[in-house]
């Protein structure tokens, strides 16, 4: 990667920076495409957040910023326009300056998921889904998918009145029949969505009972680990469809690529989209 | 390059900023000797600095500053520190944040020069030198000569009060020999300098009268042009001893490299030069 004076500059700001691989994820592809941009980790602190952003944003060969931990939904009070997704879920991905100085935002994480569905030939229309889950991931995947004509999208949350409060949200910005679940009993649904963190230790309960899902439905379970997680194998088990949530992160890409005007290499990835493959691999 | 989460970095600030030739440089040394750093372009206007800098800043992996045009003179009014040689010139090449949050500038260009003089064997000490040219670059070569035991140096500028004005700067700062020159006449001074923009277009005049230069006197052409300037040619015709400015950039860099921690890199390009000069081959 060779950056010159005329490199069009991106940042990526979290608090804590360390663990972040969309650095070298996307400075591999603007590399390999010949694309002159590259992407800075930044780590600014919550209370920092305003300030920078607003210098960044003043500087004329910074076109744009993504968002991770904790900025997500902090960032959304900062901007001038935000697509419906990150408006009904309260977060963003990322935020770019247009052309007219307006700084836009825009929310990947459930559009992620649903395109992962898509490519495991998992249906949503029609269909009934339970969320367990309401935080910030679930809250992206319940507006992603009250877009996309659910019969039924109850959500489940073990902390009171958030799955209460994200279903009325949700409700409210789409239409859509998004209800709240009064337990976490995954019988009757076609599709059960683990956006809990139950499963990143060993010794975590399972987040819903896998010997009351129905023979015919799916799983997926969003959580970014390098082995299977205890769900999974439950489901495998018993020969239930189960996914992780790797699948999100490479649907994802183009998503942000598009979103910076990157378009011909989105369309690229997303037709073909080994080469991320092999660039997530685990280290 | 490999820029990852844990990648510390740093910014070049100017405008405009396409020309800058530090990222290319500073990253190439970075990757070949192994240290996680980047060096970024930013393009930042004026009105913007201030809240640019305090923001990027308060970013806890941004670790300094690299400053260009037009920013050298008005981040001084920021810093909490700065160099003897910094306050004199009322410029810095540079800021970093210490370990106590303080922000600390320094100034190298009149380091550089005189580490050049140095390099080509031109002594500085109980000589007489005449520097026509007192803008930035100007006052830069000043400040550092004015350290370093002239006998005189005198200031010619053909902008009315400028000379007089640095003059009185650096001599109140170092309590050096420093004087206004009342023309441009170059007889009986040691040294020589062209620290003005006369050169840079085919059609301007020589910034001094080659032909009254003392046969034993030496030459610097501060400008940085890919081919000998017509001075440079003319003091060459009179058999007279002169150099180019581009010794100046080679001398700064360990200097940037020494400021910002990296001392053992520095150490190293300031015992053997031979990887920079040829990093800096005109592209």
């Amino acid at each position: 990667m060779n950056i010159t004076g005329s490199t069009r500059v991106f940042f990526i700001l979290g608090d804590p920076i360390a663990q972040v691989r969309a650095p070298e994820l996307y400075n591999h592809l603007f590399t390999r495409h010949g694309v002159d941009a590259v992407l800075v980790p930044v780590q600014v602190p919550p209370p920092a957040l305003e300030g920078f952003v607003r210098g960044a944003m003043s500087a004329r060969n910074i076109d744009g910023l993504w968002l991770t931990i904790p900025h997500k939904a902090a960032l959304l009070g900062m901007l001038d326009r935000c697509d419906a997704l990150g408006r009904a879920a309260g977060a963003v991905n990322a935020a770019r300056r247009n052309a007219d100085g307006t700084l836009e935002g825009a929310l990947f994480d459930g559009t992620g998921f649903a395109k992962a569905l898509d490519h495991f030939g998992i249906p949503v229309a029609g269909r009934r889904v339970l969320l367990v889950g309401a935080g910030g991931a679930g809250m992206a995947i319940a507006a992603s998918l009250a877009t996309r004509g659910v019969a039924e999208l109850a959500l489940f949350d073990a902390g009171p009145g958030r799955a209460h409060s994200v279903a009325q949200r949700v409700r409210a910005a789409f239409a859509a029949p998004v209800t709240t679940a009064e337990s976490n009993d995954p019988s009757g649904y076609d599709l059960i969505i683990n956006a809990t963190p139950l499963g990143l230790k060993d010794s975590d309960p399972l987040p819903f009972d896998v010997n009351r899902i129905d023979a015919n439905a799916a799983v997926i379970d969003i959580l970014m680990t390098r082995q299977a997680t205890t769900l999974l194998k439950a489901c495998a088990a018993r020969g239930i469809t189960a996914h992780p949530g790797y699948e999100m992160l490479v649907q994802q890409i183009p998503e942000y690529l598009s979103f910076f005007g990157f378009d011909s290499l989105a369309q690229e990835l997303q037709a073909d989209s080994s080469e991320v493959r092999a660039l997530l691999q685990p280290r």
